[in-house]
């Protein structure tokens, strides 16, 4: 075997998606063996000395920091992943770049757009490489979507719906901020539900569709004050529990989309669907290796929405894993990301979506909370993405 | 308009199913109005004179009788209708015949082989035009069904699966026999699921993939006394409340049917599925619009089982209803088989299935019964069917 | 039996709601027998002579009329029902009222709020009962999804969505205007998908969760032109092809809609969801015999979506039908309403939507119009229904 | 962190199954830190020396053999594990236990009962610990139903049903033997769908619900000869291209289980249903993640199968994965029976299914093929698993 380039990896945060990177990286060596490049674990990083030693144990990294700053600074790092609340990412992934390190980040880029583009400016001042963990792209039954609309089997598009219901803040005891609930936290989040879910599936709907170009939105707190975990205080809750917008597409197809935490009966309902000329097609990821895919081109009388259970070989990504009917899971679109990742390496083309991608998601995630706070239509100045 | 020709019904027995001939006969001025034939409502009989009198004012006949020999006695009738439990068809039905009227009998034929044979052999002999009430055929999926597999685009048939599973009798407690519940008392019955469920799954699969040759089974008796609501004594119970099966087609397919009464959770599951070398069809009564159809001649990449919504009216019977995403019920099986039974005489065709038809049904019944009792492999002597 | 009080219908307009409300009125004496009224088919009107004479024999009037205005002038009516395109509503029912006849109106009431507005108040200075055909109120399923909220079993509502979609319009070269196309005339329809589609999901979530109170929404128009079938020239579209909004409803629930007549793959897909504080519910007139119920407070390792299959005897409505598992279909729900209208008539109660709960409909779909046209939130000044 | 102990694992066999299981020893260390056991992968046996040296590097291996007699007579391995075809599981199981290696055998345990019962009889005699890979028990929604069944919440059994469907062999050019189709050939499979597919069904079966006491069977070959990969000659088929069979379980419940390769549209359906006097359970290996549960206790009108995605931290391994909602794959089945394994190390206990317990499913088989062949009911001997 051929000695493989290493691209040493310093991880940024030890939560969930501390794991699910981690997890990634592990995963290369055994199921994308012919990638030239192979992600060395080098450091993990989190404030817990006694977690993140554990952590690092755990999966595999082969040190660890305390501070995120001593780890931008380590000479053996290529590349940082920053899995933080997002009231660090900006001035994590400056330092960063000034440090002339890699950016994998994740989403959203940041708790605004203000800060978005200074992190856009500081990576290409910088010239480094960047990704954003927009990580259900890469689920390989919305990479079919993506194909099948991409091949023209849709024809013109009409309509894009998607929605992304949860259910796990209806209880008002629930907590604001700290570890665990800074998601509820409007200082450490940036927004609610508009930033932490509708910013996946805004990224995938430009991703396929195209981009967004004006909005009108709403949003809802249906809990207005909370005991903060952090000062042990009611606060007032800042974030959206609830965001629901229509939008326009540049190629004239209307979106309609629709996020909460307050849908009973949902853990992760992100769907979409979308309707063509020709064609449509939906997806859930509660059911995430299915894509449903209706062709008005069937003969009538046998016509209807297929089932395609995603699991076979010449779909995307599905010649790495099993056998046909023998599902992947959410893990994996993290794996293919990286795969993704280092293959971007090899061949010098950008991993979208880059910071500039997700610039644009957050150009439409700023113009929806604009829009709902002002009861008026906003322009997103978003452009396509890739 | 034209002047129709009248047929002159005349009904035996005024319970689940007599409502539903009734309604068959009602609707079609409405829904089949170009039809030669209209039925006429002549009489309706039952015991009781109260409730068969409210019955007929119910359901508009003209008169009602309260013994059926005074019924198939009237000159007036054309067609006798029997719906009254298994254990009085056959009697009821040689003598219709021998009244020269033509008969539309409720499923099964009979209680046992014999009887149907000897109700064959009267129809026969007075040359009277029979149908029997194996209604599911005339659910436009299901002849959407046979439709596909007449027209060759599943190809060599290998897999026909039927089951039809209910959970209604659980209780140990529900008695047996009169009123409601003859069907628990195999003396009216004949049998169990065998006759009252089976028989319909045998009936569509010989319809759809030709003739029975051979079965193995075995039957359950699951609570074993239940008092009698007659008598009023705890009795054993005789019939099958549980009967699996497989067997051979003619055609060198694979069958494989189950039917009880004891399956929690289920009201009136009764599902086919039909694997042949292009393609599959499955079909389930608890969503009787939809059909489920797998083509494998589909582009591999977006393949999968599709979803017909059966409502459109290039689908079968469907142009006498409404628009196009608008199902239909149970009830309609019935109406479309009165007016295939009143087209069948403008054109003199057999109307499907006649009682030489459901005799077929009736031999693998009895092979079903005997291999269960005997436990060995039967021949059924079973021919194809129309 | 006793003999039952007539009222005598007279019907206006021989298409396909024609059809539904004829079934509907034949229907009764079978399956609603107790009820102390019975229908009358005295008259049906409608502009060809030799058409309206066929469906009169067809559906069992006993006259009929060529002019709308001689049948509202028989004395031997006593009830109009009005099943023409939108644009004659307000004429004909104003005079219907004049008459002191009951009136029976398809829905939408009208084609604009200010002719809505003139019906409910001729309605009113006559002191005449009305009702407007909201049928899908009472497809079993739905009325079940009334019953459990009002239950209290979801708690506090947070969020309601519907959506109606179809696909028949997406072929360019379909004409607009005339007969069966008439809703693709502005002029005839008043609206697009607002009057004749979202207007169902509005009347039924404006009766299940209360009333909307403002509005913001977004139209579009896909083709731009389309030849027009009366004056055989090509002109514009004047109707919406979709309409998106999202909305506040008085009890602080957030709402959203949506419709298209572009959204390739679905026949006629109106489905709700309802999420409370503890417990959601789902529906889809595709599959209208089920209810989908998801239950909070179930065991947590065996909590899960609920496919309720609404054809048990102590379902709303399900009383009449056949039993357990097999299945009603889209006319039932006239049926229903006629049922409900005749025993109103015993109880003197109203039978909902009356013009007045029709009329809250209509102040939202204008609202709605008014919204999109000037791109900003509009209140709908709409009150609660019954 | 406490030195963890080792358990050196030698690995016969390097097509799919060598990977599932490679993949199942690497992932603990992420996702199982807390065992005092950890695998190590001492080597990798397969004839190929090029293949197996890549296959080593790719997943890990510190080192390689080409003749599994050298792989098990090393001193520094703890447990061999058998991934080979069928034909040699019982040769390298003895002389595995002769050495005193533990052993983890892929399903099934051999082609015939008398070499499994030599298997057995060697790993008693040398008193190692034994697993077989029936996987499927370890997928959460199996093992939740296991669990749920043990809980009473069913009450007495009356049916238990389930298929494994696939389609792969339809076409008659696809050659047997050889790399990737020794199912296809018996000299190497033992025999088709009853050892590799039925085999995971009754195990399953007799998993949750006791002993299979009885069977009565069919088998069928569809495609009589099948050119040889290896010969290059057609040759007769000896498999079964398909099995059914019905059957009783000790507790008085009927069973009814079917496999085929010739069930167009389906990939790998595994489905099983079990029915009880108070609830019932489903599992469809299509959408791993879910498990249908239908309570009779639940209140009559919002009564129905709940569809419970299994993928919250109580339900069973679900807490080492991420978060309610994100499903998990095929894969993990097996990662969860090497942490079982590694943990009954720990305590002592057996980890089913044993050789004792792997040998009752082969009695099953066995039984199955010669009811088949004599066409007559057998009776198994099995004794219940663990």
């Amino acid at each position: 075997m051929a000695q493989k380039k290493e691209i040493r990896i310093g991880l940024v945060g030890s939560g969930l998606m501390g794991r699910t990177h981690a997890n990634g990286y592990n995963r290369i060596a055994n199921f994308f063996p012919e990638l030239e490049y192979r992600p060395v674990l080098k450091a993990v990083c989190s404030r817990n000395a006694e977690k993140v030693q554990a952590f690092a144990e755990q999966w595999g990294f082969e040190s660890y920091e305390t501070d995120w700053k001593a780890l931008v600074a380590r000479e053996d790092i290529d590349a940082i992943d920053i899995c933080t609340p997002n009231d660090s990412h900006a001035e994590i992934a400056i330092a960063a770049a000034a440090a002339g390190k890699m950016i994998l980040c994740e989403k959203p880029l940041a708790r605004t757009l203000a800060e978005g583009e200074a992190m856009l400016e500081a990576a290409e001042k910088a010239g480094i490489k960047t990704t954003v963990w927009y990580n259900y792209r890469r689920i390989p039954a919305v990479t079919l979507a993506k194909q099948i609309v991409d091949s023209g089997k849709l024809g013109k598009i009409f309509h894009y719906r998607a929605n992304f219901l949860q259910d796990w803040t209806i209880n008002a005891d629930l907590p604001q901020g700290g570890t665990g609930l800074w998601r509820m936290d409007v200082d450490s989040a940036g927004s609610g539900v508009t930033g932490d879910l509708l910013a996946h599936c805004i990224d995938t709907a430009m991703w396929i569709n195209g981009a967004i170009t004006d909005v009108s939105a709403m949003t809802e707190t249906f809990v207005k004050e909370r005991m903060h975990q952090i000062t042990g205080k009611v606060q007032p809750v800042g974030i959206d529990d609830a965001c629901l917008f229509h939008c326009h597409f540049a190629n004239g197809s209307l979106g309609l989309f629709e996020s909460t935490r307050y849908a009973r009966g949902h853990k992760a309902l992100y769907t979409f669907e979308i309707n063509g000329e020709h064609a449509s097609i939906r997806w859930d990821l509660h059911d995430l290796n299915r894509l449903e895919y209706f062709d008005h081109s069937d003969e009538s009388i046998v016509r209807g929405w297929r089932s395609i259970h995603v699991t076979d070989g010449d779909q995307p990504y599905m010649n790495r894993w099993w056998i046909p009917g023998c599902g992947i899971g959410y893990e994996h679109s993290f794996i293919h990301q990286v795969a993704d990742f280092l293959k971007s390496l090899e061949t010098g083309e950008p991993c979208g979506p880059t910071f500039k991608d997700a610039l644009q998601t957050q150009k439409v995630c700023e113009a929806v909370i604009e829009s709902a706070n002002s009861r008026s239509w906003k322009d997103t100045g978003a452009e396509a993405i890739g």
